[in-house]
């Protein structure tokens, strides 16, 4: 099993509901490091596991959609707690769906998973897979 | 899937018995950076794998009870090679231990797996991975 | 010249006034690394440049006031831009101040300077560095 | 399950034939960080996944081969894209050949997995897994 | 005085003359992340050292002139070691230029040193500091 | 002024006297990484700051005989704190006669600096700075 990794970032503002956040029901922000792995059983006849340029330029494009934003004013995420792990999810969909759609090439279709890791601060991140 | 992970570290002195540790066979030391990380399914009614703050007191407490000590005079490990891969068993059936004790709280129960990584160096470490 | 540094971060929420900011001119967040960098010709009879333990604990007071807030209503800031390099002096002075109060012992006297790095991301840090 | 894990590193030249490669289609040349982990169900008699000095010899003699060359004039190489996740491979089935060759010592045949990650760079890496 | 701090990479091949580069004589490359900081004894009207996006626009033209190259076949490098510390001066004095032709705004000339960092791997790496 | 980085690492035992250390007064161990860093106003003729091979092994050399000890037994340090800041200076001091004992060659007289940068922990370092 092959994966490949590349890694993005993106800076947002958010608060959270729930006495289990504690001061981080305060608006706060976050820096999160987002590390984006797919995963393909064999290499493609280029000896690629996808196209890393575009598979960049795609992440850059998701990341970039929710960067200098305060995630309580998305229309996306109204009601919900915008967690790390949350995150992750989101960020990790919305790579599906652009995969799904050919944004990565066709042959991005041999491509079976995908992990994003976010990290919220040098001693805390979370990860999400799914299947594709 | 869903996992969390937290570092904390901790700083002991130990020695090794056995030919194949070389002149790690000498009373010496190290600084492990540990990462445990909580696996989950589904995120729970908070979008969270797991508290968060919680987890990293379990963590922290675990780790502080190892810390600053003469490992050879712990008298959990008489006679046993601390290795790094030892302690990462050592650290993660603690932290489960913790789980099952409800101590990150009764929604920890959705927790499935835990893995802990300790590094010793910048270039070795080491994982201990179990189910919950 | 001996230096002894401690790190540790805060998350925050602000956004900036002027258009050389971008889209950084929204409300948005970010985590900041802060590394605080404690400088002395000689070590102290104890072989130190700092009690690391205090010197860890204010710098954790330093960040913690900060930390969770939306730095655009925090009054000590109101009408400025808190850039990082902007963060990095404010943290920096707060660290003097308390070193002038004795908060890091008596022997502290002995500091001759102080630097504070904030990271931003990890393709992105600032510096601030003055004497004390 | 336990892992062990040691980094170490390589630096070459080579090109890629390809539209898909873009300017890479270059001779140019990268560093790659090296780490090789080894999976093993249960620890060995002396609490080891796997004798680490003898590892990290073992990848060391794998990495120092394709060390300072030009790939593109590696006979193993002709007409081949030496990517990122291709080298993995090559890495960790030089090392699988090397443990079944008890270079790893007799213990290492309760190694029952191998993974190598190549660094490209600071936002770009690579996988192979593979079973022992 | 205070200090911004941008990252990018650059992957080159080359190769050096003379015996004190052991197989580095050979034809080879690496990867170098590239860390270029600005200095400023005050900040300017923004509460900035430099307009950070230009500054990491301009890092990044002189890098990727460099990229993807085979450093041996670059006119400006005819009969020259293109050291790791060597590369960190020609990036550094290549920015110096920028920043006297304005590239980076008027209020760059406030800019009062430069220093680059090149990492070649994740054991070694070279700096060069100049003024402006 | 340029300077060159190497980075290696060691493993030791060790414990401290006096109230401030709290429980580090206990026998306990760090894994330190050593990062020696040499300074040299101009290149030399092999546009070479040092030989980095040579950089690398006379650190190694330092750094091995410090490695795998109690550094409570070691005659050197009878009495004293070997405290981070401390051991800092020891590896400088031992580098600085090294080097002028020729063992970086004899172009190792145009360097003017040394830094040793030893890191206890991913959040704790300290540096000691010597001119040569």
């Amino acid at each position: 099993m092959f994966t490949v990794t590349v890694r993005d970032h993106l800076m947002i503002a958010h608060s959270f509901r729930g006495e289990v956040f504690g001061p981080a029901q305060r608006l706060h922000g976050a820096t999160y490091l987002v590390d984006a792995t797919f995963q393909r059983p064999e290499l493609d006849g280029d000896n690629l596991v996808v196209d890393m340029g575009l598979a960049a330029t795609e992440v850059h494009r998701i990341v970039a959609a929710l960067s200098y934003q305060n995630l309580d004013d998305d229309p996306d995420f109204v009601g919900i707690n915008t967690t790390t792990e949350f995150l992750a999810k989101i960020i990790a969909d919305r790579l599906a769906a652009r995969i799904h759609d050919e944004a990565l090439g066709p042959d991005a279709d041999g491509l079976t998973g995908l992990t994003v890791r976010l990290h919220e601060s040098h001693i805390a991140w979370a990860d999400y897979h799914r299947t594709l």
